[in-house]
């Protein structure tokens, strides 16, 4: 399958964490061009090499560095067929808005709109029909949108532990009941972000609205849209078989890579065995891989038989940070299953997501390039 | 209360981790007095001080530096009314066993023994009772030994989570079930244990035979002990009420401190409420204060009231690291209470508990000193 | 030698990493007692406990806890015969001077007035002489003052130097050259400070302002104290024999404890050999110790014969941090002589510089209590 | 340039962590093709990926997965045009020399025969010249060897300096002193290594036999090759101008990448002002980019402008770790110029420098493939 020839993007909060790893990973996209960057008022009016602290570990792509950088308001990126939002949780909400209104099509990365009812909440490897809502979203502006909307993709300790709860749910019907334990990555949290004291040497168990997140929107991901008799679309919150999530979240003396531990209960008696499980995880193929979108790993899930794997160090970078790792998948003996999950909370975890998920809304017509 | 004027003890593992902490913290003990030290052969015959790679942060105790170091055997040792034992598990089988059969006291913090039947697997915060079988475990020998026993404290892991496991069933009635996830400091694989390029900017999810341990460790000190009618005493694992543990054990880049993530359920319906949970570990004394052992810590059980706490490097030198700290207690969506525990592995997690486990001994006249 | 009975004592910029470590410090010292204490106005009015984000491994001292904290003007501080400033450089300028003004005796850990012609910067295992030029300090105010003065201490990176440089110019005469690499902790940089991306896996060789204060600061507390015809003095930053340092200084992923290597030339041909280098450094006892100052080390310089020390973790809290420890005394092929010197950057590079600096103070009458 | 079609290659410590950095360098060469692995007995006979404890970041290359591991022995390796040697000198000198008599051409990263007056000890971007001593070392043996001989790379913290003292003796001509100090990677001190315990929040001033290393090394390598009257060839340590560098080790908390601050003196007066230096370093091509070596970093030297760097997590990649890193160029107060360099030491360090100097060997016709 072939994608467009060229498609330009704007990329918002482009000097942030995130921001920076959008950029690193659209130098080498096939098709999605960086054509504006947006930023806060200190860095506007000035070339992107020259306002960003850069901190990742391949330099700044060529055509990027001399990019000057905008303010974050939509006259700057009318020519962009596709925006995507790094932007810090309190600044995002408004400027966000504005692009919508101003009929731009908006793929965030912060937590502004995810719980709106409206806004489908995008894990690319797990949920994508979730893009069926946004002609609702668009008819509720007056007049309504022609092509603006916003998708947001899910908080990174989130994505992580969705995709193998997916491909089991796809395999063996619905979870009841899932208790997670979070290692997450201080990168996680952004820059300047952690102070070096309060993790060298150190564990912090507890971040703040972190296990709220996670317990609140995997429901949103793992469950259907129901549709009324009027037409009306809406999440059902995987009303009709209740799953009662649990999350312990901590921060951990980590750079990249979001480890979580996760035991499981199935609705199924008896539950599968832990070889099935391995097997259905390996088996895994989610949609936007059929639909051929560019930045979907290979394999979704990879399935580690050593009994040290996934490590985050290791590991992370396992299909450009695309795809998750797995592994002790084996009994637990409270709940059913119990295994090892890690995902690369700046990639699949934030900005591939957006990415794919843009991928995904071209695939589907949503977004015209 | 006080305790006798003087106490010789030997050191079986002198030169080790957990050795090396055994002689930091008898150096300050009101009566036991470092007596005789035992290393392996390449150490036997040399000064302590040139022959340690000594890795705390204080200075070897002046009364030590100079002691010979000798091989481990019980001749060396017959002057000692306890022995320390830090030694490996692949020689403290043999070496343990045979300083029992000289009639030597011996409190190990090896793996070697705490499967045995007539060996108590004592936390000294929770179940000093159980050596109340260390008559029918000298009865075995023949000739039935006088004054020699082993006794072992937990896997340092075990001992982290059994503490508050043990003030909530006091509390509360039995306990259902448990789901625990460990991030377990470095120094918990002894010297040199972890190689560097194992664990820097990395987490390693999986520590070999350590969620065995913890499994079915806990059982048996939160077990009775149950006497048949012949008068023969066993440990009966907790069988009154089953209790089902489930552990997930990670190694972490902290130096000193694990850290659990603790999920559990109560047998008793409506559970507690998190304050009463909070209450019920805050107010928990176990026998060792009230028996006046020196060691013991004031307050067994700290609990937190800020959102983040507890954190290894802010609180594992807690009461001198002889307590343990729990904070975030909350209620689990899908058990009934979780919280955080955090325990210094290298103190209470192993050298605290044997010499507790000693002074408690002395308390009840098992050892005379 | 007795010290006096006691002295209340105020510290400036209490919830600060230096300011808590004085309040640390200061909670088990024999005469000072900690009397009030100074924050921004974001603190003021609420007790201390409440309002500081404590990072220190001890729990806040209890007398402390219910201290109300001020704002940082002199009114609230009037009962206080010694005032420690743990303040950042931006606010310290100004609030110093008020509190001079208002004649109070200030100790300084800022870096504003190390400069200032008629303010002693005193590392006090080397300089504490220095404090000869206070009347001429207060003289110059109109009126004159009774009792205010400031002094500062040296920036922590310096400390560690200067102190085997003093014990090396006593025993063997002038040094001519002097080349220095650091390898600084985390924690010189204050809270927040290095934020953890920055840090992790990391060095950054560069540290805004640190060489040139390494290069200068050093002339001033090596040098000599002149005095002209009419009986003014003056600092002669080490004029008499030009001394020549070039600094390197670096930020490592260390938490406590600066580590600085050292290459030295001396004037005198020969030069003292490396045996008599670490004689001379062994040896040398500053004032403060014949002062009977009681935060002074025992030991200033602990020289150490293995080739592998000093080492941050081992080393830092040697004598509670208020000593150096220096190691691998050798000869250096280019210069004279090399070896690696490690300070608590903290402890004597802070707050135990201007705690010892007091009690000099108070010793020769300059503060009276 | 282009070079051979393809070119079967052995690597010995293959399982070693500078051996998979080998494996992992090949997998992508355009012409050296993976041949025959060699390890301990331990791994003999096995399929490499069923043997190696695989630490790198990529996955193991497809090829070599199922290579069968061999000992060490020349007869397995007749077929190989090259060997790569990752042994540890214990086991190196034996073993190379039997693969040199066995008529093998051998690239060894061990420090073995570095200081063998015939064998070649070669950073290739510095001094590939030296390779003109082959024909001699081969002369040697009796019968003379046709193909095989040794060549040796740099220790890795000697490389790092040499690449630009060599670009400034090409431009300034001689340099007379220089005073290092090294802030090394763990990964230096290969697997299992450093122990956690040791440097965690730690920095350990001295690493065997390094100094020393540095100190020699550099003479050989920016030395040239004197001939006798009798056409007998002979490093000549840069006895011309004496050159006196002097060093000091230290092993960091840093996964990869050697920071190391260099002062140096040249012999000319006035020596470059910085600015000369900097467009000199920038300036430098090696004769292996000339000679057009597909591994060869298309820029030796990146000079950095930003005052804070080369950071070694930011920059050890750059070039796939080929190129070295300088910043900070500055005047030093007691020599002449001042600045830090960067090199990854698995790459330019050892695996791609011993590649280097193949590739360069294939350009003299020295190796034919």
């Amino acid at each position: 399958m072939t994608g467009p020839r060229s498609v330009n993007v704007g990329v918002l909060g482009a000097t942030g964490t995130v921001g920076q790893r959008f950029i690193a990973l659209l130098a080498v996209h096939p098709y999605f061009i960086v054509h504006a960057l947006g930023a806060s008022p200190r860095s506007a009016g000035k070339p992107y090499a020259e306002t960003v602290r850069w901190k990742q570990t391949d330099p700044i792509p060529n055509p990027v560095q001399g990019l000057v950088v905008q303010t974050c308001e939509p006259k700057y990126f009318k020519d962009c067929a596709v925006i995507f939002s790094g932007l810090d949780a309190d600044v995002a909400s408004d400027i966000e808005a504005a692009f919508r209104a101003a009929d731009l099509a908006v793929f965030s990365n912060a937590k502004s709109y995810r719980r709106d009812p409206h806004v489908p909440l995008i894990v690319p490897l797990v949920n994508t029909a979730h893009l069926s809502i946004i002609p609702q979203q668009r008819a509720l502006h007056s007049p309504p949108l022609k092509k603006g909307f916003i998708v947001t993709n899910a908080n990174c300790s989130t994505t992580a532990v969705v995709i193998p709860l997916a491909a089991l749910e796809r395999a063996f019907g619905p979870i009841e009941s899932c208790i997670i334990t979070t290692m997450q990555a201080i990168s996680g949290a952004g820059y300047p972000g952690v102070p070096s004291l309060d993790i060298f040497d150190n564990i912090v168990p507890y971040i703040s609205g972190e296990e709220e997140k996670m317990e609140w929107e995997t429901l949103k991901i793992l469950g259907g849209v129901a549709e009324a008799d009027d037409g009306t679309k809406e999440f059902d919150m995987h009303s009709k078989t209740p799953l009662r999530i649990s999350a312990s979240c901590n921060r951990v003396p980590v750079i990249e890579g979001h480890t979580e531990t996760v035991s499981i209960r199935f609705s199924r008696r008896p539950p599968p065995s832990p070889q099935q499980v391995r097997e259905a995880l390996q088996a895994y193929s989610p949609d936007a891989l059929a639909a051929g979108c560019p930045s979907a790993p290979r394999h979704a899930i990879f399935v580690h038989e050593e009994p040290d794997r996934p490590q985050p160090r290791l590991d992370r970078n396992y299909q450009l940070g695309a795809g998750v790792s797995v592994g002790r998948v084996r009994q637990c003996r409270v709940l059913d299953i119990k295994f090892v999950v890690l995902a690369n909370n700046v990639n699949i975890g934030a900005a591939t997501s957006s990415i794919i998920n843009a991928e995904m809304a071209i695939v589907k017509g949503i977004v015209t390039a």
